[in-house]
């Protein structure tokens, strides 16, 4: 049995709670946040704690707040020599008072407050000054049925930066083709399977492979006919250039 | 009973092959390639066609082919007054010979020879130049388990563009993101359940509603940051530029 304190109630907070409370062997022990209102409609049976003297005893406390405020909170914790760990994709390790045992548990996906999402699609990224703690949280995340993999900080630097590329900004993607659509009064649901399939295909082949398309082709009269098409969206036009050269120097067909 | 017959072997008309074969309903009377040698290993039971003289009677012409080659084969099918359909994205329903009922019949998928794909997640986007000849086409579509949606040419041209953005350039992001795990030694797999986790979600959700991150959040240190990590990626430094000034001229952050 692991005892967990969870400090934040963000949206990773929030989905670790839920997460936390139905797994076996682990015992939520409390859930603090700051601010009495920020925990609307948390679940039953969970101990609120908005004092930080009030913190109880626990194998694992783990900080799921802003990264501005990580560093500050550690200091704060009213105890020293306990394993207190960040969630962070940016932070470094070393942002947690030196007075603990330090640890990160950075669970690489996109939380909403509003979608449940199952714990096994959230690979957990782990780095601990010392091995006894990394195995401790190898088991938390086994627990909870997610996956977890040793990163350390520049790793897992790396890692956020990526996950801009392929969440953010392509989401932002995804709501460039909603306005084109949009413009021409066309259904976006029409574009979903795509984007889904876009998505499905990547988990088995390398996005190197997978990829199709004017730029994959050289296709230089469709991609200009594109370009003429997105003359009324400079932004967009501009995007469209970068990455159909970022695409033609990937497949060999232009020098960097 | 629809009776089909379907022109080209790449991708296209080798997964409509495939599927129409098991459709009930559906008589797929030929397969016709130019080449001899480009149908490998077609499936069994349908009488493949090499010369367009011997190209039978049928409800439905399909032409899949590239867009270049679509017109002049139209052109050389040796009868006229019959349902003749192509299924590209970005050529006008007029390019089709004027001899013919003339109609589009575009999926809007990605398609790989390798992968089998659920045609219930094809959607068909549908033209024609007469009212019954869509309702054919409808029909179609229906026996395959495809939802179909009817789409002028300017709005499929739309459709086209918006197709490359969420597809050829998506996965471009997911293939930067793979050069920059890779440059860390870090294991591309944990990055995988986020990509599709970023592509469920705007299944429900409108991709402005789902955006989050540093440039949603305007959180210039975290962007700052990732600009100075791809100090040595001048051409991915100026997509991050591109798409983080994009999700903030969508957010209203900053002006266009």
């Amino acid at each position: 049995m692991i005892s967990v304190v969870v400090l934040g109630a963000g949206n990773v907070g929030s989905h670790l709670v839920k997460t936390l409370q139905r797994a076996k062997n682990i015992n939520l022990v409390q859930w603090y946040s700051r601010d009495k209102n920020s925990i609307k409609s948390g679940p039953k049976d969970i101990e609120l704690c908005h004092n930080l003297n009030n913190i109880k005893n626990a194998d694992i406390y783990i900080i799921a707040v802003t990264d501005k405020a990580i560093e500050a909170l550690s200091k704060k914790l009213p105890f020293e020599n306990r394993l207190v760990v960040h969630t962070s994709g940016n932070i470094p390790l070393k942002k947690i008072d030196i007075k603990h045992k330090r640890g990160v548990f950075y669970p690489l996906q996109t939380f909403s407050k509003t979608s449940d999402l199952e714990f096994s699609e959230v690979p957990f990224c782990i780095e601990t000054m010392r091995k006894e703690d990394s195995n401790q949280l190898i088991t938390l995340a086994n627990y909870m049925g997610s996956p977890s993999y040793m990163i350390n900080t520049e790793q897992r630097q790396a890692l956020h930066l990526s996950a801009v590329f392929v969440n953010n900004f392509s989401n932002q993607l995804y709501r460039i083709a909603h306005e084109l659509s949009d413009h021409k009064s066309v259904n976006f649901d029409i574009l979903k399977p795509l984007i889904l399939e876009t998505a499905k295909k990547v988990q088995f082949t390398s996005p190197y492979n997978a990829q199709t398309g004017p730029a994959k082709r050289n296709d230089q009269g469709t991609i200009n006919y594109h370009l003429r098409t997105l003359e009324s969206h400079p932004d967009f036009q501009e995007i469209y250039k970068q990455l159909t050269n970022s695409i033609k120097i990937t497949h060999g067909l232009k020098k960097l």
